[in-house]
């Protein structure tokens, strides 16, 4: 697939970041299955992370249900989406949430969108997603919605574009996670281990707080307080490594890499 | 098995409608499977497709737990639910859903009833299944409940008979869910592909609607509007492939067709 | 091991009914691994069937959880619940439950003892179970709540003798299934199948009954009313054996009887 | 690695309390698989014993997610929760839980901490968890809450220290779980088995008061009563093992050990 003459950015592909160690493909990879075994994706749902040395760059999957890819479709983008080599390959329709998220926020390395069933009401409701344990200590400074429908009017719900990509990152701000109303929700992270730790804590949250809300009679839930979210999210960035060590383990058993 | 003499139409098996491509029969036999591994169906529910090249006729498996269905169970049938050359296989005694929505819907080339336990109550109570996210777009211009007592008093529940598909199908009109009081519901679709879908996330929009109910507090929901339904539906049909090739695949690994 | 002289029954094992067809042993130790596999059962409860050529004897495994029951760990009993041939092997405590109802009730082929989780809340609350779609028809009737309390003061909640079984058979009366405070529920049947069938859909039920009032806001359910039940449940103890079909067809794959 | 001298008891490793029998290290490592299939733990959480014939020590997996732990991984903790012969292995952060659990109960002869989804929402509200059937009998004398809070104010909440394991232990006193609050639980028992036992039919107790809670409209619930909780839990402990038997099995089969 022979590139255009390089007249006119939009129609040329963007130049590659550089070589990336195999292993850290089949992280991301691995990422992917671990969030469709986890329950956090089903068909539909994508993770990505900042290329490690090239950080106007990222690396995602082409568009594929994420329990079914593998380290060769992963592709490279640069921060406006534009895939350097695809080759052919279709890449997701959403894929703008990653790279306007990339580009408001320097600290993110991964970044997870999801559709997780639990997760869901909490963006259709004025009640909010707050922290119900330690290992979700990354919703403590809260968790906003972003709402489409407010700069966009009536759209198929899709960040599809720069723009709507840039509006999620602003309603995002500085947090860890947004949900995104009659969708479903972002979270980043650190490092790519971190960003899944936090898909999945979300999911699990969410469940908690479902019940936590029945029992509460209207009264307020004792959940991590800022102060408390702070000092227990610093643990368990080191600690969450078990859980990525063990899902890790699972997907390399299963897929054999 | 020889056919009486042609006199009386009720007494002949009818003609098919042409021979199908053994790759469409695997479909639709990994159609029912499918529903099982989502949970849509149990040991009960059925899936059919109207037949590609003759309108008139449809085909579905015999009378068997849908877990089971192998491409040789399918049987075809007239649109009054007649199988074309049953050779003693038992038909379900709910077939006339299928044949009735067919006839009275020229739009539908696939039909799934399912009794998925998260969409029952639906049908129970007079609050009224919403799209919740962009996956069910599809139900965001309504879910009509099907009472079939109101029409034949106290019955065994089952849609057995011609009338009783009719009554249905007038209930559904041009929607694509309808619920079924104290009994299921049928998804429709213009594929295979799309009815399976429908059918999957009628189930999870169901469970979403659950708990965004229980955290509401009586307040209306930020569902779809039917504006965006209508805009995220038509990329659901061609994003929604995604869908079928992950289940589709996850069959032919465990059924080797 | 030999009898004692036959002076005290109560001291001498009473004699056999009469041998059974292997096939039938195995699907009774099929039933024990159907109930686990659908989750009505956990490492506890039991199930039981009536000998088929002897009605003054039944069938039941030996104190053993479910999931690990073979054919050679079927014991007969009499209707008092004395093993016509223990050789050392445990029985349940409970087995008192079975003996009392075939003795109360000689219509029933089959019992099943479970505590499954959907149904113990609907024996410590006011509110009924009632029947939600036309496969759990046979609740219908009602669907009592034995308090051993009320006869037996404070106990362990196990029916561990004649007279509790008894007791329970008299709150179950011509029912087909009965639940108990705080412990769990019985279901019986005209064969093994059927029971096994209500067991599994009682369970379902109670999860539908759940949702169903959690969206009721207080107003009743459109549920089965007795008429339709009756008419329904002569359907399912037909389209019912589509269930055990498939269900026996999963145990005989999983364990090579 | 050689230690240091003996001068400062701080800088030395505690010896052993003596060779342990290889079952018994299995049968540990085992718990820690059961407690992750039955769905207590996750990728965190951890169980303990004490050392059969050395009360003053106890035995605990090194830092690892439980669905992980081979025998090989158990080390020995003294009561102090040091580690006899760490060997450069990560212990966990909570281990204090089970060392001055240890100490303040000489009755105990095991521990789970867990932060198991259906549990911690009992946590955050002001209604208490109470014994909902007969298999968590050892529920109904009371189940505690501590909050990390009311002593230590804003924390981690991790109980990542002795002063924090004593004033959980004064917490729970004589019953055997208590609760943390925004963080899990912890149960207790005279052997290994009845206390994984209760850990999981905590989980499943909890699973059944949500749905108990939500149908009884305000009014209590039929729960088990101190006498009859004291009754049920004698039988619980025999009747019990069925359930670790049925459990060991399933991890030996997996497992091979």
């Amino acid at each position: 697939m022979n590139p255009p003459p390089a007249t006119d950015p939009l129609l040329t592909d963007p130049p590659s970041g550089g070589p990336l160690e195999p292993e850290r493909l089949a992280d991301l990879a691995a990422a992917s299955r671990i969030l469709a075994a986890q329950g956090v994706v089903d068909a539909f749902g994508h993770v990505s992370m900042r290329h490690p040395t090239a950080p106007d760059r990222y690396l995602m999957a082409r568009s594929l249900a994420p329990a079914l890819v593998e380290p060769q479709d992963i592709l490279e983008y640069d921060l406006d989406s534009r895939p350097c080599s695809p080759a052919g390959r279709k890449s997701f329709l959403e894929r703008f949430i990653h790279g306007e998220l990339y580009k408001a926020r320097p600290d993110v390395m991964a970044v997870v969108h999801s559709h997780s069933p639990s997760v869901v009401p909490f963006g259709l409701v004025r009640l909010r997603l707050q922290a119900m344990f330690h290992n979700a200590a990354f919703l403590a400074d809260g968790v906003p919605v972003f709402d489409i429908r407010d700069r966009f009017g009536a759209t198929d719900l899709l960040v599809s574009d720069g723009p709507k990509g840039q509006a999620l990152a602003q309603t995002l701000g500085l947090r860890q996670v947004a949900l995104m109303r009659a969708h479903g929700s972002v979270a980043v992270g650190p490092s790519l281990e971190v960003a899944v730790f936090r898909a999945v804590y979300t999911e699990v949250n969410a469940r908690i707080q479902h019940w936590a809300h029945a029992l509460a009679a209207g009264e307020p839930l004792a959940a991590l307080d800022a102060d408390e979210g702070e000092r227990a999210d610093v643990v368990n960035q080191g600690a969450g490594m078990r859980a990525w060590d063990l899902w890790r383990a699972q997907a390399r058993a299963a897929n054999g890499w």
